[in-house]
């Protein structure tokens, strides 16, 4: 599979907890440098909808908009969103205002949690001329259906009495009628595309109650509250706009996925794929020679569809190879070469603790793609029988 | 310049503790083979002396002569030595008789530890028609400077009443004269070289019994009594023979290395360098267009001249690259670079505790390699008709 071209792309995603994806290709652009491969290469730091996603689409061309928004809590802080090089597209990553990280442990409460500070920076971003609002989920600290987020837009959540209700999930029990006739002039117009990797749908054993309100504080006598509370949100919603209930995904974010789909006209799409075509793969792959790829962990779950794989199927496309450095490859090579990669590495230098090996990913990565380099240099030389 | 060969020389130490050199080249040579690499391989495990230098020796051809030969503390047991097809070399492990792995952590006791059976091997050997025996040291439990060894050769040792000593290094102290006539006749035109890849002296700060003796062990109490004895000993050894007192090496193994250098005409070689030169290192690399050298531990130690870095010289000569494989990567690769080495490259696979990491050695080795492969074969193909 020889090619002529001279550039090789340098596709990572971000190592989770540790490094950033425009940081690890950074990395990878040292490493390779270093080694002495004298390739043009083309930074392609890769998302899926999660954190990372506005660094990498921002990668691309465009501007941080800093501006406020409420935390989970309802208190006012700091946020940002990205608004892209054509001034129509806005990125809204949900965990900058909706996030788990921005509370103490302590301060976790998914019963009042609201992603109303998400819908603010949707209008912010509307307001500032975007057309197309991608909203990026992961990492939310709330299980509200995108409850908060909807009202910020205008949409009026009321109860029997005809009052609005209060942020947060616990409320939605009241929720007697939903009128979208509020919804803010300004987001009519407006596209919204939800991106996401998760396939969890609203309810259920693997919905976003069950699965993920735990690990956001919520005891074991919340999680059904929250079940119910989302059953019957969306069951009303339902009768509003698009029924969600069986949807793959909408349970992402808390149900934020599934808020935007049913009641704001929202599109649900797999989040590699969309930042995968926002940042123009196909077109950058297909003039490659190869393409790197890079995530924390390689393992059967990097084969269903994230990431990596995702950057793989772009490249087979285009019949270019593609090799993966992780930093901790679980499983057999063969699963991963079977699956399309020319060849998987590890960074790891030896027995080492996961903290101690996450404390210095970003010279780990920089190391790995030197190696890289330097052992494909010496394929060319022995394998083409000349040495230097 | 160029070189058309087809042939790749593996060449791994062993993994200490968890992968003997000979397993180890096998691992690679099935990584490599894996790989699609076609490349004829040449298995050439190596050792510096110490353990597996047995098996590398008879990896050239030969056989294993099993017998019996006393224990450190003079209990006959099974061993074995080798016989080269030249049927006039030997190999003897001096561990294979005097070895701290033949005790329990109960029985170590160096005041009583002899050399003795290792002085049985080398006699059967000669009697086997050995004109040449490569005494190889390392993970010895005896300080007894070899006095052991040398009793079982036929040297006495005898107190100021002219009564022999008893074996151990405890006697020595009442050492009043040697006696070299008794030396088996058999042994009077047999060559021994000792091969040795520490240069620790006898006695002193870094002496056998200062630095080696607590881990065989020797009580606090016990070092300075173990220090003066060999003292005495090698100060009556110089009026009979040699004086190695001052020969780097000579503290191998309890002293062994010197004993036999000071009152058997011993020589003190390189470990690393006998074997290679035995093994025919130069002239199968002069014919290589690659070395695959592999090691437990790849640190700024391992560029002191042992294992690898040995390899790495004799392939330097010759201008064939070398790629070094470790199980743990310590310090800059610029380091490795920098000595020689195209490029080292860990055969960790992320995160995980020593223990495990051991206890899958083979199975890492053969994936490491096989990845070299796939790494070499993508920079092939991906940098092929270009300089790098």
């Amino acid at each position: 599979m020889t090619n002529m071209t001279n550039t090789i792309i340098l596709a990572p995603n971000a190592f989770k907890g540790s490094l950033r994806a425009v940081q690890a290709a950074e990395a990878m652009a040292r490493g390779l440098a270093d080694s002495g491969l004298r390739r043009e290469l083309d930074l392609m730091p890769v998302a899926d909808g999660g954190d990372g996603t506005l660094d990498v689409l921002l990668a691309g061309g465009g501007r941080r908009v800093t501006c406020t928004a409420d935390d989970p809590l309802g208190r006012p802080r700091d946020s940002e969103f990205g608004l892209l090089d054509d001034g129509r597209t806005a990125v809204v990553e949900m965990a900058r205002a909706s996030g788990l990280a921005l509370l103490t442990r302590d301060e976790r409460d998914p019963m009042r949690a609201s992603t109303y500070g998400t819908g603010q920076l949707m209008i912010k971003a509307a307001e500032l001329g975007a057309r197309t609002i991608i909203v990026g989920v992961g990492g939310s600290a709330t299980v509200d259906g995108g409850a908060g987020c909807l009202q910020a837009m205008g949409v009026r959540l009321l109860d029997a009495e005809g009052r609005d209700l209060p942020p947060g999930a616990a409320g939605l029990a009241r929720l007697a009628s939903i009128d979208l006739q509020g919804l803010h002039p300004i987001l009519r117009d407006v596209r919204i595309r939800v991106a996401c990797d998760v396939d969890n749908p609203v309810l259920g054993e693997r919905g976003s109650a069950r699965v993920f309100a735990p690990q956001k504080g919520a005891t074991p006598e919340q999680v059904p509250q929250l079940e119910a509370n989302l059953g019957h949100f969306f069951t009303l919603a339902t009768g509003m706009g698009r029924d969600v209930r069986d949807l793959a995904g909408a349970g992402a974010a808390g149900a934020l996925a599934g808020g935007l789909t049913a009641l704001a006209g929202a599109s649900l799409e797999s989040g590699s794929d969309l930042v995968l075509n926002q940042i123009g793969a196909d077109e950058r792959i297909a003039r490659a020679c190869l393409v790197v790829t890079a995530e924390g962990r390689l393992d059967s779950q990097s084969l269903g569809g994230k990431g990596p794989v995702g950057v793989l199927r772009r490249a087979a496309a285009h019949n270019v190879p593609v090799v993966a450095l992780a930093g901790e490859v679980l499983g057999s090579d063969a699963l991963f070469t079977q699956a399309g990669f020319r060849a998987v590495a590890s960074i790891c230098d030896g027995p080492t603790s996961l903290e101690d090996a996450m404390r210095r990913t970003a010279e780990a990565v920089e190391c790995g793609a030197r190696r890289l380099g330097l052992l494909m240099r010496l394929g060319a030389d022995v394998l083409a029988g000349s040495r230097n």
